[in-house]
């Protein structure tokens, strides 16, 4: 039997609504998990075990009520300090909740603490380990909130995707991670770097959980992932412009779902994009680095010294492609949106990998987000689920992508996709 | 002679380089200017005469060396409190600047003071007045900045505009309000309501201090307005999809603009704007306001009592609109878009008005974004340039619209526009 503090959110909605569960025994197994393991973990920027208590006790009423979950210390919380990953924001207490803490607190969700992000989501690492092996990185940046729902620490969290923030630690870390179209959670109270790319999603421990979270966020369909699907989708297999980065336990892993899949029903047509996505997805440094540099404007004139010398090599970098360059790279992405429904016409989705391959071994680099930016700079959502283990038994996931706007689609058929490993 | 306070950032700039005026006397002259009037025209919202003495003298090197400006309070700055005009966030102090205020400090420019804004740059006033008669309103939401830069306060100013808010106001002051196209200055540190809309831009006393200003903070070429133009331009007469809206004054204002233009060379042809200009146009309260309202998620639930009746009512009313209208506001303006480009194929730019008429009487009411809220969900530039005075003796504006990226060569057609007018 599951123990408390692993159950996904919905098996915990139903308890609590059945009478076996309250807000505050969740609250209460979290925390005991959380005493057991956070020492190894260190998925948390800022924990208050006492507010966390309180908060539970005080948890409103709505389709979320009494989920504990983590929020990306990218993102505002009135009640807890938000840091950003930076020494230049030690301390640093908002007045206001970010909108998207709001909306979860609004539908009854308890914030149990902040968790680790890189420095402002970028590369350099927080204290934050695998779970599953914790001489392992989580990956990054959303470090804390993959690392929290893969230990039992919450069944929900927020991370953030500016290249592959949200999907790569979900992958490492064994959990589920969504990413929504582009701008379906507002960014008010986020400390936003790349305007063009900064997208705001969650993580679970299913794919039904990421559904309701946003549903209960936002008042839209998310659909019901677990609903059975009314036939097997087409999928089109897509290595992209990274496929070479591809390590040989990814490989393995795409040749097994695949036949998964096509065991269950569906079509798996392997796909080439066309040159305009290898085009854009060469823009994506220029684009990040570049707008992140801008966003970065005080803290590099006023507080230089509090930055690490890697991020201020890369905003340098950034600022000196130069205002026609970053026009560019922005038009590249505007391309490949406009070609992406027509390269993937005649599928449901897009089946991928969520990463080269296994966690790296050690905290000092969270991995590669090759297999990413892609779908981040298409602005379509995109899912990885669990998918077994590599050679070093450390998580695998995959990953279903699909158009702007198909975020129920995509759930569902990464829930089929999922469901199809067995 | 133009008085010091009145000179243009450009002519102030020349007298710095000539060493005809330093920028302590340039700040002193804005100072003096402040004493005399602010009593009446009441544009700031913080204002600290030695700490602005200071910032003068420590000015840094750049293309607005010494340049004094004015920035609209729902933009963070690290050293002046920041309360987006509402007292649910009464003497709030961000930590830090925002990014384009970070971008304008480090071009050499001298943050002066706060400039009043309504309430979270929407509907409810602020205290400012109408340089040009007090009993007026400047227009809203960047009030303080309009009034300011026509008054003589400052020669530069950030406004943002989400319907109409910095090409009204520019326009009922007497001013020029620029808004750029979506996205090029990075609103990192801005208090934003509607992802979908809200754009940073700016206000000056010429068309060529606005190309100056976004050239340093972007270091995008944005042209030399006052360069003499190749040719004269074809002009697209687009009254729009609210051209009903449009007082006697502004009837009569578009046809003696129409026919300056002609004399002076350019073909002025009255367009018709297909139907999806008016679909998009009328989906805009619909976004705007349920963007707004996830954005003020925490202080709808944390500090309502300190929200105006009147932005509760809108903000319940854009939750009220629900998910699906949301998406479907936001196809709408995509469409409007896309279809943009063709809709004005074999014109330069589009001549519209800025605002209905003259600047409506009283403090109450900043007016109707009648006439900007389709150019504002278009993304493209436009500016808005002063054309002589209406029936009661108050400035008129004449707007200059563009495709997404013609930055440079709206600035350079408005003005050409403005010349031509005399």
């Amino acid at each position: 039997m599951t123990e408390t503090a692993d159950l996904t959110a919905t098996a915990a909605l139903a308890a609590i609504r059945a009478g076996r569960l309250s807000a505050a025994d969740l609250m209460e197994a979290c925390l005991d998990r959380i005493a057991a393991r956070e020492g190894t973990i260190r998925a948390f920027a800022w924990l208050d075990p006492a507010q966390a208590r309180r908060a539970a006790a005080a948890a409103g009423q709505g389709p979320l009520a009494g989920i504990p979950i983590g929020v990306k210390d990218v993102i505002d919380t009135a009640d807890l300090p938000s840091q950003y990953g930076s020494p230049a924001w030690a301390g640093h207490r908002p007045r206001g909740d970010a909108a998207c803490v709001a909306a979860a607190r609004g539908a009854g969700a308890v914030v149990i603490g902040k968790t680790v992000t890189t420095e402002f989501a970028t590369r350099h690492p927080g204290p934050t380990a695998n779970p599953a092996n914790p001489r392992h990185t989580p990956g990054g940046s959303s470090s804390g909130s993959a690392a929290g729902v893969a230990a039992g620490f919450f069944p929900l969290a927020f991370g953030t995707q500016t290249a592959g923030s949200i999907i790569r630690p979900a992958a490492y870390c064994g959990a589920v991670g969504f990413k929504p179209s582009y701008g379906t959670l507002h960014r008010a109270g986020m400390k936003v770097m790349s305007e063009s790319l900064d997208t705001i999603g969650v993580m679970a421990r299913s794919v039904a959980d990421c559904a309701l979270a946003m549903a209960a966020m936002t008042g839209s369909d998310f659909g019901a992932p677990e609903a059975k699907a009314p036939r097997a989708p087409r999928l089109a297999l897509v290595m992209g412009p990274s496929a070479d980065q591809a390590a040989p336990e990814t490989l393995a892993l795409m040749d097994r779902v695949a036949e998964a899949c096509r065991r269950a029903g569906a079509t798996v047509t392997p796909l080439t994009l066309p040159e305009v996505f290898a085009a854009a997805y060469a823009a994506h440094p220029t684009v990040m680095n570049a707008e992140s540099a801008e966003a970065l404007g005080w803290e590099l004139a006023q507080a230089r010294a509090l930055i690490t010398p890697v991020l201020q090599e890369r905003m340098d970098w950034g600022r000196a492609q130069g205002a026609a360059a970053l026009a560019e790279g922005r038009a590249a992405f505007a391309a490949a949106r406009a070609a992406f429904p027509d390269a993937i016409q005649g599928f449901d989705a897009v089946l991928t990998p969520a990463a080269p391959g296994e966690a790296p071994e050690g905290l000092g680099w969270t991995g590669d987000p090759a297999f990413n930016t892609l779908w981040t700079l298409l602005h379509g959502p995109c899912v990885t689920v669990p998918a077994g283990a590599g050679p070093r038994g450390l998580p695998l996931g995959v990953q279903v992508a699909g158009r702007i706007g198909d975020d129920a689609a995509v759930l569902a058929w990464g829930e089929w996709v999922r469901a199809a490993l067995g």
